[in-house]
């Protein structure tokens, strides 16, 4: 994930800077435009604490009638700010807009990082107007570069869908790392695409890969007041329009899904700390919701996410888990392996496989499985450790 | 609290050993029991998964027709050992009963440790026949070692009510010290009194007790299997009976309260790497149950819980806990202050004051005050940090 190139699709410009908004002197302010009008869609943070940003997104996504990219900054969440957030928000895509040419209404506007601070505007407004001169089409990679905070990598990738009149292409940023739980977490992804695509249709699909990918990734249980998707399509590949009932449709939402997982679970892997991608895999719930509320129980552990650390597969600590989840279960039905690995039978735990399971639970990547034989309810969370660096972190 | 004497009440002896049973060679064994049968109450663990000796203690305390004390374990918690585990928690009450000369049914049973390992019955078996001519008086003290797992320091408190027939005593030793939460948690509280009571109004009574104080605390979020707070009262004060009608009950109800929190707050004080006390109090909620889910987010938040590491007051992520809790909330309402220094009012920070933030966050103890001007709600949870010692201890 960790590209030094990030491909544009037609028609879209990118660029980004230190402005001086972190007192870290990095990137922390980006530009991401497309030089005609796009077809967006977008999902946001579900905490009834949003930023103000985050609401006038959503404002814009209903009511603009002309939307042309983001203006993004890292370092000030533009959170818990009042009417002057508010009024910072707006002004952001303002000066964006006139420094660009672009209509009123044109620009969604983003902010990450530290909660409660107004925005240091005349920084801000500096920086936008420097910033606009130098939109370039392979300035997707600095443009990313200018969204992330705790992240210790680049987050880009970019997919295209072949069709008889060329390709379609998808690119898309994303942020991670801490504060991160299904639902929307402090995380941004902005998916760029030229395809000719439905409004409704656009949105009914991104809302889908959403729920499949950043909402089932956990770090730590918290849900920002910030987390934004957003996906904006210029229609310049020349494609027709396609809708949801469009024979295309299928391969391009298979490439919308792929990215948004793709994502997804390398903000996880980013996690603050995390070293471990770990995939909470429910089957034989009662129901769905029982499945869910097992698997976030476990992701959301504590002390299983700390047992981790030390390749300690400790699944009495997850079994506890299912206990208090909620979830109708049974206690001499559970059944729990790691990475195929079987460690719980019947409730009960497997003599033996002690150095298996230690070697699962030892490597980057593996998976909790339980199945509670109760149903047909199932649910997949992705998760990672909880190391002493992500205290160190956060402190 | 780090007592170096327990007085038991009138009838009461104990002991405790190191049996082999945790491979440190410390105590893990205890004893507890009252030369004549006792009126019993207890609360316990609401996970799902429940161990076997807890629904040993649940049956008991529904069936018994005399119960004289408590047989007790460290290092082996005895949950998720199917029928193997039924009849290992059954035998240690069979073996304690049969060398101490007391009638079938008569002892509780209570076990702590890691889940899914079966009871090394041998050496527990041996450990009781060698520990039952130990019973003394004055063995409060090495009982209550004989319950500590990863606690730092012996919980254990001795307070009396005056009568006119004399003193009755209320003694108890309690173990926290990780798997904390509301609802019961890896703790375990044995209260020893000599007062003669109804057993309804006993068990109502601790029922309340426990509500107000074990069910407040939070460590880390997870829910342990094997939670117990049993109360044996003998009677050999020689008061007449009290039941909850009774002039005297206040007074006893009193110190039972006093009894728990004090027991409450010393197992937070004494959480995994723990060395602050956070009394997280809510007010002006618009029901009690969404002043709960407030003061329950914020206790369990990693986010907030690592920045009091760094005494950091750190609203911003506390206003984010209050925006996902679920409670229903006006941002432009919220005051939040910590140990009566104002941070937030109507949902934006007050600038000035950091230093003196600074300080209270950095003190041993200190409060997080919500007040969210939407009723009359109200709760208080007490929790504490989550320090990189916490991961370390749990790896």
């Amino acid at each position: 994930m960790n590209s030094h190139v990030m491909t544009l699709p037609k028609g879209f410009k990118a660029a980004g800077m230190a402005a001086g908004i972190k007192k870290s002197g990095t990137k922390d302010l980006a530009l991401v435009v497309s030089e005609v009008p796009c077809v967006a869609a977008g999902t946001f943070t579900k905490n009834n604490i949003k930023a103000a940003p985050v609401r006038l997104c959503m404002q814009r996504l209903m009511d603009s009638s002309a939307l042309y990219g983001i203006v993004a900054n890292s370092g000030n969440a533009n959170a818990c700010t009042g009417e002057q957030g508010k009024t910072d928000a707006l002004r952001m895509a303002q000066v964006a807009e006139q420094a660009l040419g672009l209509p009123e209404n044109a620009l969604f506007v983003c902010s990450t990082g530290r909660i409660g601070i107004p925005l240091p505007m005349s920084t801000v407004e500096k920086g936008i107007r420097d910033l606009a001169p130098s939109l370039r089409t392979d300035g997707g990679v600095d443009a990313s570069d200018a969204i992330l905070t705790t992240d210790t990598h680049r987050k880009v990738i970019t997919r295209t869908v072949k069709t008889a009149a060329g390709d379609v292409t998808l690119s898309a940023m994303a942020k991670g790392a801490g504060m991160i739980e299904p639902n929307m977490a402090t995380m941004f992804t902005f998916i760029l695409t030229d395809a000719c695509v439905d409004q409704a249709s656009l949105q009914e699909a991104l809302s889908e890969s959403v729920a499949n990918s950043f909402n089932r990734i956990s770090v730590d249980g918290d849900m920002s007041t910030n987390d934004t998707v957003l996906c904006l399509a210029n229609g310049l590949a020349g494609n027709a329009q396609w809708s949801s009932s469009h024979l295309q449709w299928k391969a391009f939402k298979e490439v919308l899904d792929e990215v948004c997982l793709t994502l997804a679970l390398d903000i996880v892997r980013d996690g603050e700390g995390a070293k471990k991608l770990v995939t909470i895999n429910i089957e034989g719930a009662a129901t769905t919701q029982d499945a869910e509320c097992v698997a976030r129980s476990i992701a959301n552990s504590l002390l299983v996410k700390t047992s981790w650390v030390g390749n300690d597969a400790n699944w009495g600590r997850v079994i506890d888990c299912i206990g208090y989840s909620g979830a109708t279960i049974q206690e001499d039905r559970i059944d729990i392996s790691y990475s195929d690995i079987p460690a719980v039978r019947g409730g009960l735990g497997i003599s033996g496989g002690d150095e298996q399971l230690h070697a699962a639970v030892g490597s980057e990547a593996f998976s909790v499985q339980v199945d509670l034989h109760m149903g047909e309810g199932a649910a997949t969370v992705y998760t990672c450790e909880c190391s002493e660096e992500y205290v160190q972190i956060n402190i």
